[in-house]
């Protein structure tokens, strides 16, 4: 098989690559290794920028997301029992973010591309890419029982941390960052209306707690655990007791319970590959980068890969080299701010297991400052809401 | 000897307190176990918030500063070799901070209260303060060979961290929070005018490095040193090429050299005890809260202390007790927001020895978010400068 860019992965990068390429007129083929049921059905974040949601709508894959999603204004941060609203348009100029599941982005991705765009095989497992750094880049895979090859004029490698894209850029060229945090996010589903309508980012001395949701109806909710924590150790009970204790406050709100219907633990953990770009292999989201989700920043990041990649490859197609050129150094640079922020909302949020009372009192002494000082607070809320994706990389001027 | 407020230690606290108390027609005892060269030598901070010049003009102490002090209206960072700087006014409203020497406010007080204030002892060493929880505390002190007793209504411990006073309250009521760093500050004066008009803070992969002034034709100059650095391992010349080094820039900007005329290392410390009063005892200054001098802290907050407690004192001396009730915890929110500033200069400037390559990619992002989003270069400036003194704890409140 022959395409034009050969797209490793079917998340949110992926997809979108392929449907702003079939936009322009660009033909491509997606190789997912998992069935479609999978990647319509696994959990993830689902929290949208502004500039995500707008490059969703700008790719035509907004139309569900403008109806079923909500617009938050804002977030709540709670600890020493008080409540502070952190108000996104009031500290942005206007942002806000939109919360819709990854898994419906994903829903809404797929459906576009069967309605009208190229090839999407799912059960098609990437083993390698070859040739990265000629002009015929290969992907060989298995599909239906036997492997096969797809010729292409780029890859992208779109497979997140577990694929096989980056390890065809040489280990001579790469180098890679990373950090694991000596805690987990213990995740549960809760089929009940949530208990506040903003999400609620709780420091607690017991740990951090994420008040979340996945709809009106459905509450997403995250306990601090220490790393490798086994999720059946948990009962529903006993994750309940401890949220409503490190969501406590000193007024009357109140914890909604309901049944549990998903639950499992994800570890935390900042990784970064450098370059995203060899020859004609480009990486995208996951496959590249991963941060620690209290941020909210991995489906964005992966998102504003997917929109810069195909603006990228859109113009080498036409003639116009640079933008492919400027990928990488440009994209890091957004990649660094991500990992910056998602590290800081992390450190400011969570227990570390060795805490000590000095770092106890700066940690309450930094959210003390977020909630007093109005600088502190923009600077945060500017982060969340995310910069605009136009440009090249967007970051306001030193006045 | 009897007075009304026995003030250990002649530092800034200690003898601004004397003055404000002496203003308002309080009696006073000022006690220093040094002799009044020393303390009008030793080399300390040198930076002003606003409110502590204007904290120093309305008690009758700001004339000298005001002719020789130096406004300075910004700070450079320069990492990358590359030269940003923060602009104080325009990013907070107006305000600026000075240049001023801590040797120079020193002189200016002890000048002032041997002038018109009550008994100030050089030679008289603290030993203990006694019966601190009653109304009649006592400071036993031994002045000229004799031990002498001091009785007082209140006793102000502003003697420093290596002081007596803090040892007074029960260790059953003390709490102290600690962290110290595993660098130091190497610092130099030189007599040679500063080569920039504003300080340089600067993060090199070789480590922090800092360029300050103490007037015009005298440089103060810092590197950041192993913790335990001995001053004599490095060479006139070894500092001036390690300064060169980690001061680069990617212009045309040089580093002038002169004459080294002091050399020494300062151990970086953040320690906090708390509270601040035991009955009528009263700590300020050092002799509870000691930051790293990254943020430039120590002196302003030695100065808010003796201005709070100024108040204190004389609003209970008319009768009103509410201000001495409250002091200990109005000035900890101001002594914590200090100990984050300085931790965050600090960690964002300073590389550590354990450093990971994602470690130093972070610091760099931290640095880049500070160079261009206005909001987090407004809440370092708003930091930097220091919140009005007015007010129980002069945040500015949520919008």
């Amino acid at each position: 098989m022959r395409t034009q860019v050969g797209i490793i992965g079917a998340g949110p990068a992926g997809l979108l690559l392929a449907r702003l390429l079939h936009t322009a007129g660009i033909d491509s083929v997606v190789l997912e290794s998992r069935d479609r049921a999978y990647v319509e059905t696994r959990q993830r974040a689902g929290i949208l920028e502004q500039g995500t949601a707008d490059a969703l709508r700008a790719a035509g894959a907004g139309e569900r997301m403008d109806r079923e999603g909500l617009r938050h204004d804002g977030i709540e941060l709670r600890f020493a029992r008080r409540r502070h609203r952190v108000d996104f348009p009031t500290l942005t100029g206007g942002r806000s973010v939109t919360v819709y599941a990854q898994t419906e982005v994903c829903k809404d991705l797929i459906a576009l591309q069967r309605r009208e765009g190229g090839p999407l095989l799912f059960g098609a497992e990437a083993l390698a890419v070859e040739d990265a750094a000629t002009d015929r880049p290969r992907v060989r895979y298995r599909h239906r029982g036997r492997e096969r090859v797809l010729e292409c004029a780029y890859v992208a490698g779109c497979d997140g941390f577990h694929g096989v894209s980056r390890a065809a850029v040489p280990p001579t060229v790469a180098r890679t960052y990373e950090r694991s945090y000596p805690y987990a996010w213990l995740g549960v589903l809760a089929a009940v209306p949530p208990s506040h309508d903003e999400l609620v980012y709780a420091r607690h001395d017991r740990g951090f707690a994420l008040l979340s949701l996945r709809s009106p109806t459905v509450s997403r909710l995250y306990l601090q655990v220490p790393a490798g924590t086994d999720p059946a150790a948990w009962s529903d009970a006993e994750i309940w007791d401890e949220l409503e204790r490190r969501l406590e406050t000193d007024d009357a709100w109140q914890l909604a319970r309901g049944p549990l219907t998903a639950k499992s633990v994800t570890p935390l953990r900042s990784f970064v590959h450098e370059p995203l770009r060899h020859g004609r292999l480009l990486l995208a989201g996951d496959a590249a980068h991963i941060v620690p989700p209290t941020g909210a920043k991995g489906l964005n990041l992966a998102v504003g890969d997917a929109v810069a990649l195909a603006r990228a490859l859109i113009a080498a197609e036409r003639g116009d080299p640079a933008p492919l050129a400027a990928y990488s150094a440009d994209r890091l640079r957004r990649v660094w701010q991500a990992e910056r922020f998602s590290n800081a909302m992390t450190a400011l949020l969570h227990r570390p297991p060795d805490a000590t009372p000095f770092d106890d009192r700066l940690q309450l002494a930094q959210l003390d400052r977020v909630a007093t000082c109005r600088a502190a607070r923009a600077d945060l809320a500017e982060a969340y809401t995310g910069e605009p994706f136009t440009g090249g990389d967007g970051d306001s001027a030193v006045p």
